[in-house]
Formats: structure tokens, sequence, C-alpha cells
């Protein structure tokens, strides 16, 4: 590794900080697998096999500023985070552990509003919050609250990166790029026609009905990185190309006017309720109009396709008639806020 | 609450942090059970059902400073700190996850040698790390690196803190007050005739030798607020009384002489690599002896036992012929350390 320290890049979930996962995560560690997903896959998440049942397992740590915003809190974040990572893996989520870090002389108001709302999104998916840990550090030593959540969940059908397939379709379940555009404006104090928040959401059930509509191939949470990544790691993985049409991505106004100002492409923005799913063709419609029936699905749409050209690579028609590559960013494409 | 901060006593494992948990975690979250063992039970960690196996679930942040220390460094303390949660459930660890937040110029050498040693650690006791996370945050927004280990472990038969018997006899299974001693002299720069290390290590091996010994009834991770804290939770809720007789409590003779020269009380001192076993008073024998076995068991001890007489307190039998009561601690008796 030609660096020698840890950046903020390396925290991006772009290019840089796969490279420093590969180069000392997995070099390492050796004892890595318990199912048939371990580390070296770098899915969303693992399985462990217990009895004849596949569990799915899957852990993030959660920081945020400011830790209440538009649309959400880091309760919300990081109970939504880990479900939506065992949800794209086909995991029903049944079980989750929450391990929280205290700056000293933090809020035990604002405390209770996280609880709060880690009661409220856990149950929009019937999750039980079982098991934590609280920690509490010097004042300056930390962010304010660090969350970090820890997801089980039971796959009767596990999904993983790399089973797309040529003729698949790639549909999102809804707008891009809300999560960091909300937390980007309302930092910056950007005043902008029309409200902006963050879709922050735990989307099983919207997951759930898709999976029960049809053959579903490959699931991926384009957070951190945006669908840009997401769409990316699964092309890759599954080595296929994907052909998207820009004019099929949704992407609501107010956002699209915002990252227009500020020069940052949607693609690459982080999304906190949303997945993107590879589905069998001739099972699209079927996906779809599932999918469109659920909270958190309603503007879901179908925005490209899977393809034997390109492997490993995402294409993008222009709406004025071009086409480009998508990549993966390297680093952030915006200061970190997650 | 009459407080409405925070501080750094809410997070050294004492009453002040029961106090927190009960009033505000355990009043807001109401979905916290998949099993017979959950949030409410404050117990090493909780239980998931899946299928007819119990699987034993639990979360913990870790931080240190320093981030390396004599005896060991934060990857084996992270390792070794959720693998013996599990094992004082009687849960055979399986699986790990670990979520990584680094502060920004976090040295790529030191990231290396701490995945060598989460490695190691893991290898003593065959359990596998299949997920993780990484984040990075700005410098000078953290403590230099916090790593929150998530496990799941395996329980043929699952232990928890209400099983106590009046007749039980208790066994440590090494000295007590290792790792707090270790650290704090390392920190404060007190030389001293003879070694002081953490005792920083995964005990499953230990306990699995004492589960297949004799009739173990209940167990118990000594970490922050030692002995003290972990037998008063143990006398608390198994409503029994516990005596220990100070002569038989195993403390190394430097640890001691330190303890002694800061005025601590090594009972309440955090321990990284010991567990408390309650076992059936006529199995003790060859649980000790089983223990004593082990690589980490060398020098366990009968402490105590457990009596009808003062239900939820521990007394303590001095050497010089008296008795007083072991309380738990409000806060940290010495500064955090863990």
């Amino acid at each position: 590794m030609s660096e020698d320290k840890i950046s903020l890049k390396h925290g991006a979930g772009g290019t840089a900080m796969m490279k420093l996962v590969k180069e000392v995560v997995l070099k390492e560690i050796t004892q890595k697998n318990q199912g048939s997903i371990g580390l070296d896959e770098l899915d969303d998440g693992a399985t462990i096999e217990v009895g004849d049942k596949t569990l799915v397992f899957t852990t993030d740590s959660h920081t945020i500023n400011p830790i209440f915003f538009p649309g959400g809190d880091i309760g919300r974040l990081a109970i939504a985070g880990t479900v939506n990572d065992l949800a794209v893996m086909g995991g029903k989520p049944i079980a989750m552990a929450c391990a929280i870090v205290f700056r000293e002389g933090f809020l035990v108001d604002d405390f209770r509003k996280i609880c709060k709302s880690i009661e409220a999104t856990a149950r929009e998916v019937e999750v039980s919050t079982v098991t934590g840990d609280t920690k509490v550090v010097e004042r300056d030593a930390l962010d304010e609250v660090i969350i970090t959540t820890t997801g089980v969940g039971l796959a009767n059908d596990l999904k993983t990166d790399s089973q797309l397939t040529p003729g698949d379709s790639i549909i999102v379940t809804g707008t891009i790029g809300d999560h960091e555009t909300a937390i980007l404006s309302h930092r910056e104090g950007i005043k902008i026609k029309g409200e902006i928040k963050s879709d922050v959401a735990p989307i099983w059930k919207t997951i759930e009905a898709a999976l029960k509509a049809g053959r579903v191939s490959a699931m991926k949470d384009p957070t951190r990185g945006g669908i840009a990544g997401a769409l990316n790691e699964l092309a890759s993985k599954s080595n296929v190309g994907i052909t998207l049409n820009e004019d099929d991505i949704p992407i609501s106004n107010p956002v699209r006017n915002i990252d227009e100002m500020l020069g940052i492409d949607p693609l690459v923005l982080t999304n906190e309720g949303k997945a993107i799913i590879g589905v069998n063709g001739e099972d699209c419609d079927s996906v779809l109009e599932a999918v469109k029936k659920t909270k958190y699905g309603k503007n879901a749409q179908v925005i490209g396709e899977v393809t034997e050209e390109h492997p490993g690579k995402v294409a993008l028609k222009t709406s004025v008639g071009g086409q480009r590559l998508v990549r993966a960013t390297i680093g952030a494409p915006a200061p970190r806020i997650c």
C-alpha cells in the first residue's frame, strides 16, 4: 500500500475503501466463513448456517452530523441501515444488537428521542432489539454519538451480489439521492423551493413483496457510493454489463436542483431507504407492480437492463442520446455525512 | 431522571449505567425479545431461537487508550470481550462481525497489526470473522479507533444470570484485576517489581471444560465493574446471597502492590480473560480440576459459596476475621480504560 495513513476517503464506500479492505483485512483475516458468504465476498452481509436454516448477519457503525435531520435521526438511520443490508440478501430481520458510544455531556433527552426512534423504526419491520452496549468517552474524543447496529435475519431464499444474469431488468425502488442531498442542504443552509428530506426507512416489506412477486436475481443497498457504486459492484461480481436509461432514473425535482447547484452527480449519493433489484426480465412487470404497492416503493421504476456486453461495467444512455460509463467513486463525492 | 447529561460514570458498568439503561432504554424499547433472554434481562447477551437451536447474540463497543498495551491490543480485546460474553451464556462462538471507526490519520500499519491480532485471537477459539464495516471520521472527532464486535454463538446448554442456587460454589478462573491494573500502571508510568500485563484472552475453551465437567448453574464475565459488579448482578438476579472468602481470591503480587499504592479495590477492576462460574457444590471439585487444566484457567480457585441468607447481596469474609458487604460501584473506580 502506497499510503500509510487512513484518510476520509477510506470511509466513503468507494474504491479507496475497497482497496484498503482487500489489502489489509482480507489478507490478514483467514478464518472468515461460517456459511457460503463470508468476508471475502464483501457482500451486504454474511451467512451463518444453523441446522437447516440460513441466517444473514451484518453490521454497520453509524455517525451523522447533525444527528437529528430532515426526515429522520441517527436512531432511525441505524436500524434502517442494518435492516436494509439484511433485506437485500433476502433476509427477514429477526433480531438487532445496538452498541452506543456517547460523548460525555450527551443529553439524556436526546438519548430518549433516539431510543423512541429506534423502537418506531424497528416496529415497522417487526424486528426486536434484543441486546446492546453503552460506553461513554471523554468530551472532544468523539463525534456526538456512534451507534453500531448488527442484525440477524432469516433467509429462505438467499440473494448475493454475483447472481445477476443477462436479460435481467434493474429496478430501483424509488427516487435517488434524497438522503445525502437532504443532509448536505440542511448543513449548508441551502434554501430551495420544495421540501427535501432523507429517505431513511427500513425497507424489508418492499423487498419481501418483490421476492414474492417474481424471480429476483440479486439486490443491493445503495448507501455510501450511491447507485453508481452498488451497480458497479453487482456488474463486477456477476461479471455482466448493466445499461441504464438516464430518463428512467427517478430523481425528485428539489434533489435535482440542489445537485445541479452543487455540481454533484446524484448517482453517487447515499440513499438510506432504497434498493436496487435485479429481476428476471419476464417477471419484471409483476415485481415492479408489487413493489409500487408498498409504503416505500411507490416511486419504483425500471432503470435499465443486464447485458452480456461490457461485463463488469455500467453504461448510461443519456437523455441527449449519448452514452457514458458510470464509475464507482474513489472517495466521497461530498463531505462525509454517514 | 434527575441528571440531564450523560457523564463518564454512565459508561463504567456500575449502578449509574444500569439506572440510565433501565430508565431510558428499557422504557422506550418495547420489542426486545426474540428468545427467552432479551433486553430486559440485561444479561451478557440475548438469545435467538432458530428452528430447534438456541443462539446467543452479544455486542460490545471497544475503546482503549493506549490501543497497544502490555498483554494485548484493541483487536485482541475486541474479540475476547465478545467471545467471553457468549461463553458465559454457554454459547460456543461461531461467527463474529467487526465494525471499525477510525480517526482520520490512523496508521495503516497499526490497522494491519490489529487485524493480525483479531485473527490470532479468533483462531484460539476457532471463531470466524465473517462480516464487518469500516468508517472514518475527522481528526479530533474520535478516540483513535473504536471497534464494535458482535458475536453469534450456539448454546446447547444456555446459562443465565438468574440460575444461581443456594449450595452452589463460586469459582473464579484466575487472578483478578490484571487488565485494569496493567492499563493504569502503563498509562501512569508506574514502575514496580514483577511484570503486570493484561489478562485479555478468549476463554471459551475454559468455559467449555467447566460445562463438560459438572453442573454449572450460572456464569458471568467480570469486565467493567469487576467481580464485585458481576457477583452483585448474579446475587440480585438469582435472589440469593453470596459469601466470599477474601483469602481465597487469587490476586497476583504486582497487582496487589499497585492497587494498594493507588488505593483501589481489585474487586471492582475490569478483567478481560476471566469468568465467574457458579457450580453445584457436589461438582465443584471436578469443575475446578477441569478448569485448571485449560490454558486460561491455571490459577482458578473456589472463592465463595451461594447462600439463602442476605439475598441479593455479596458478603466478604475478610482476612482479619471480619465481614463486609461488597457493593457494585456507581461509576468507574479509576479513569476509564475500556
